[in-house]
């Protein structure tokens, strides 16, 4: 059966909605910032406007709408609809699916923005016609999604996906999450950038060593990277060799098929991959490596409302 | 349907085949030295004769048998039968299934040995009744399986599971599989013993400083850690603070509900099973560590061939 789908991106910075059919293409797509200052009730009112602008723009009526699957940052409890915390948008406690529902009519389904993405990659991005993937998203933090014979992992606390949470160094680097030595404290955007200023606080030389310091992003640190600052290379091959070998944990654990990144770190291209392959080919298992494809994600900022739009089909059992 | 299934549990040292229900009762069992120095053909027909033997205990014909499930030592290939190479046999490339299928008549299923025990826990010990588990079995490896949605992960290449290489330390020691930091390189019995011995080595005091190094068993040092001993404690709770943060790993990974410990390690009780909680707590998010269980494997010796059973059941989609 055909459906048409739509898809929400709830982030702290913009809101994008579209309409999504069976084979993940957009027939209408709009975007705006989040009133995140006005609080849950303006941020939903928007979405439902949103909504409103897309069925407009594709000739739609709610009717003719499967579901809405809404991604949102968490921790969220996605079988009540709930998200739990949300610290960029303010969020505690924000019964989100049921209030947008109330406004729309439309049948909505909540799925972290973290899985949303990756399932978007995973059905009409770089895990096309793969059954098994990972992704890791590099931004803030390090976001994961797992999915497995095709289906996202959840969990029976709906909290599965955790990538950026794994241990990677015992005592190692305080994480945001307070616990030490999880991936996201070395490898996310933010936490490259970090070791860089830190490396130049304790005197190292760097073209970069003149900039304001709380101003370097990761971006920066790559740029310099590429251009042969010997400081900047050696982080960014830090960050990538422990983005390899998190990808070698995760082909000896899962003999997963793919493992996508995305965030504005996958631009630097060939210079972050190739040092990703070489350091998870160093530490997996010859038969899980070989079979492991690393890839940048495809989709840019379509990724997160395709796959939120996608999933909610999936968990509706319509898929 | 009842069906009457068939498990073997090939090991280095021991072979041991049941005959095992659908409510996984064992109705007939053998055990008898594997005669690893003979060669395959000799191991095969051993296994042959103990089919006969268990046949005969529970006076069936092999035709009132479903399955043969043989859990055997990796890397192998389940899919095509084949034991790739296994170092304590001496075996390589050998097509155990076709082999066995031709001396006994029944359908056989190769599956790698830490997925049978970790199977068989989860449908008839520690792990039964829930739906997501891993198991790591401590000896002289670490041994993993992962078992999700009520499923084995086997993977597209069927080596899924290697929990034991995942590392847990950057640049850590220097792991039997060649690369570094792996959770096997520290916490699997012997590494554990291994550990003790280069503390006594570098000069630190010991009940055990007197004994033959070369004979001392993770099983000694934990009885001196129990006893009081302040390095063999140290020793002892360093392998449960890994076990524990490994745990802790697949908690936010995985969200998943057990993890059971297997290996002759457990005996020490809450000395190590204490140690670990904490330290998974300590790592993981609340609610993944809320939710899960972290316990003792339950069947012994006899979760590995009723493992190999069932899991051979649900292979041929007979489960």
């Amino acid at each position: 059966m055909a459906h048409n789908l739509i898809g929400i991106d709830l982030g702290g910075t913009n809101l994008r909605c579209g309409i999504v059919n069976d084979h993940c293409e957009i027939l209408a797509h709009t975007e705006a910032p989040t009133p995140v200052a006005e609080g849950p009730a303006a941020v939903i009112d928007r979405m439902a406007e949103q909504v409103q602008t897309v069925l407009a723009d594709a000739k739609l009526q709610p009717g003719d709408i499967t579901c809405i699957g809404l991604g949102a940052p968490g921790p969220l409890d996605g079988r009540r609809g709930v998200v739990i915390e949300a610290p960029n948008l303010g969020w505690r406690d924000v019964h989100v699916t049921e209030m947008l529902q109330e406004r729309t009519g439309i049948q909505t389904i909540l799925e972290n923005d973290a899985n949303a993405a990756g399932f978007g990659e995973f059905r009409a991005g770089a895990g096309r016609g793969c059954q098994n993937m990972i992704m890791m998203t590099l931004g803030t933090g390090v976001g994961g999604a797992v999915i497995i014979n095709g289906q996202l992992l959840h969990g029976p606390d709906w909290t599965a996906g955790e990538i950026g949470h794994v241990c990677i160094e015992v005592d190692g680097r305080l994480c945001g999450c307070g616990s030490r030595g999880c991936i996201e404290a070395y490898a996310s955007a933010s936490s490259t950038a970090r070791r860089f200023v830190e490396a130049l606080e304790a005197g190292e030389a760097s073209v970069l060593a003149g900039r304001d310091r709380a101003a370097i992003t990761c971006a920066d640190v790559f740029d310099a990277g590429r251009g042969g600052d010997p400081l900047a290379h050696r982080i960014c091959m830090e960050t990538a060799r422990l983005l390899g070998l998190m990808a070698g944990n995760m082909a000896n654990l899962l003999n997963t098929e793919r493992c996508v990144f995305s965030g504005g770190m996958i631009r630097a291209g060939a210079y972050l991959f190739d040092a990703i392959r070489a350091a998870c080919d160093a530490h997996a298992f010859d038969t899980p490596a070989a079979r492991l494809e690393i890839l940048p994600a495809e989709l840019g900022d379509h990724a997160g409302l395709i796959g939120a739009a996608h999933s909610a089909l999936a968990i509706l059992g319509k898929a």
